[in-house]
């Protein structure tokens, strides 16, 4: 190859396709968290200090031995890890969603399932109903396909099925399903009422579209009862999952562990069985042993690490609001989740989020994440998402009294 | 949502994409290995006996023993563990291709890398440049995005470059890339002469399109001198891995371990910074854990393990050659690998590689895999794959003979 070939010729080569460069932003900011001293609010990931490391070394020593261990270091099925599937049968069983095996495939993480989803379901010019604003990620991994997106907002009343019916086909395509995190979103921390959750599934019907169920959070419920999952007030109405209309997105990465990258779809047998073509053209299968070993974790510390977890995170929550409510100047607005990782915060008009961390990280060592990345249309610059998984109660009360001085 | 919505609704939705149906028939076929008393030839999967268990035991032990023990359990970044990286740098460095982190990422098996180097390189009705055979996992992968494939040969000569250019302007695109498995290739066992490497890197260079080089069974020589990698022999011509044009995806599957899931790229820094995102976008990161094993893994066992798989592979393959000699008939050839785990054969004129199959099964209780599936065209209707991989030696004679005796 001759020397004319330059490395910057790359960029254009590789640009065919649309993407979502916040990720890069993100990821700078993420990098200042790594400067001692600094107080994170921005993280949203789990607490190690609750990863159920004892029985995961069981678990891995386990599997290694005895006749079968050579299985756990080689390939296996696109599906995913029959035993591990059959436990998750259950898992949905008890959420209200009767299914068999051949409803589940395994994802490495609900990352890969979002990405495997709008994949499948996704072409250029055609729309993806979300919330404003939703998690970051399903943004970046629909954006690979090029969608548009329209504004779902089930709490407050959605536009009528028409309107958004008209407005994809004003932007050449078709609306191609709706996507939510119904508990303890990413990244307001709200939970959709049952009403709304009812609202939304009318409005998918209407528009013959599925629904995209993010349940990532759903397990960690601090306060109050938990409410029925979509997928399940769906099957309530039509008889079966495979009638639903409803794709569930699971995940083990907030309960046990998100370092295994297990997570699963559970859905219609025939959506299913062309997303285990998906899989498997795309890596053949998640890692054997980490699905074995997950099947392991599922059933001997499921419970206690929920458990655990919602006592930890309860506790930061609580600290975290206690801690806005002394601190925060008037003007200021925030949620009061139920559950999950997440906390929203309003800032007072014409306070913008971006400059915040700017001054934020420099000034009072603290880091939080700008509201903005998280709407698909540039709005919010006025909101930041403040995590309490990661710092201690006093931390959060520290961090959460130097950033109100700088508001 | 109402009874109407049929199950059956859903596979009309999903069929936006193109994809390579070939799979499911494959997995018909792999199911049928799982019959006791059949001799399966169709694999091409590595010996689980091979797999480093004691050494897994131990890693795995001590990775989640200690102060960064959380660390194995959480999310960790995109591009992949450092320490890994860092092997598989000095791993390029032997191997001729001086690079440094940036150049590397980590994907889930090469597969993955296939799958994102498709994704970032083909739009519909573009062109991949692929050897008739080739690796059907590379199909799979590519056919995702639509693109039509156009025929390399070069051993025997490669077309014009303006013939390639040509013909995919006819197609309504561009020639996008050459995809090649250059050493003891899937499915057909053969290496490509240096001459022929440096054919590839010119015609790859008037065409100015990188080439893919996969490398997943390169480490498994038998016999003779390792012939330099594509990327060496580029980065010798330009004098850096940023200035070279070829892709090279490697693997620890047919090394350490394909149950890991553990794989990489090495490229261009603009080209690995953008898949990094592709890779954010689909799953976050590869496995903590599986990437912090298979560090060690590298480190402690990877000589090791490469000369124990050659030594045991050869065996197969002496077993496998010295019983096609005795037993195929007249009109029957085959390849002579020297290393890899596959020997092709070409059936006499009119002889179907699928048809056979069915009586191999039913009669002879032999298993293997036509050779069609591995052509873009439905070519090769009288080839067959067969691999040496599990079956021992005894079992290669007796399932060779009984397959010779229906031929």
């Amino acid at each position: 190859m001759s020397n004319r070939a330059q490395a910057a010729e790359w960029e254009p080569r590789y640009a065919g396709r649309a993407e979502h460069m916040r990720a890069s932003e993100i990821r700078e900011l993420l990098k200042l968290l790594e400067e001692p001293g600094i107080i994170s609010f921005a993280g949203g990931i789990p607490d190690p200090a609750l990863f159920p490391l004892e029985a995961a070394r069981t678990a891995y020593a386990e599997v290694l031995s005895g006749a079968g261990a050579g299985a756990a270091l080689q390939y296996s099925v696109s599906e995913g890890y029959q035993p591990l599937r059959q436990w998750i049968v259950r898992h949905m069983d008890r959420l209200g969603v009767p299914c068999d095996e051949d409803n589940i495939v395994i994802t490495c993480g609900s990352q890969q399932a979002l990405e495997f989803l709008g994949r499948v379901l996704l072409s250029p010019s055609d729309t993806a109903l979300v919330t404003t604003p939703t998690y970051l990620g399903a943004l970046q991994a629909f954006s690979a396909y090029e969608p548009r997106y329209d504004e779902l907002r089930p709490e407050q009343g959605n536009r009528t099925p028409a309107s958004y019916t008209e407005r994809a086909a004003a932007g050449g395509g078709s609306v191609k399903f709706a996507y939510i995190v119904p508990d303890f979103a990413n990244p307001t921390g709200e939970t959709l009422s049952v009403a709304a959750r009812k609202r939304l599934l009318d409005l998918a019907t209407e528009l013959d579209i599925p629904i995209i169920e993010d349940s990532a959070y759903a397990a960690l419920r601090f306060d109050g009862e938990p409410l029925p999952a979509i997928q399940a007030l769906n099957v309530a109405q039509c008889g079966s999952i495979d009638r639903a209309h409803t794709i569930y997105c699971g995940t083990f990465s907030k309960t046990l562990s998100p370092g295994l990258r297990v997570g699963w779809i559970a859905g219609p047998k025939p959506l299913i069985r062309r997303l285990v073509l998906v899989k498997q053209a795309s890596d053949l299968n998640s890692a054997t042993i980490n699905q074995m070993v997950m099947r392991r974790l599922a059933e001997t510390s499921y419970e206690r690490q929920v458990t655990a977890a919602r006592v930890h995170y309860r506790r930061r929550r609580d600290a975290m609001l206690a801690a806005l409510e002394r601190y925060m100047p008037k003007g200021a607005t925030w949620t009061q989740p139920q559950g999950g990782l997440f906390v929203w915060v309003r800032l007072p008009e014409g306070c913008d989020g971006a400059k915040l961390l700017e001054r934020a990280v420099a000034e009072a060592k603290v880091a939080f994440v700008p509201g903005a990345a998280f709407f698909f249309d540039g709005r919010g610059r006025n909101t930041i998402r403040l995590s309490y998984s990661l710092p201690g109660e006093e931390q959060i009360d520290e961090g959460i009294k130097r950033l109100a001085r700088m508001i």
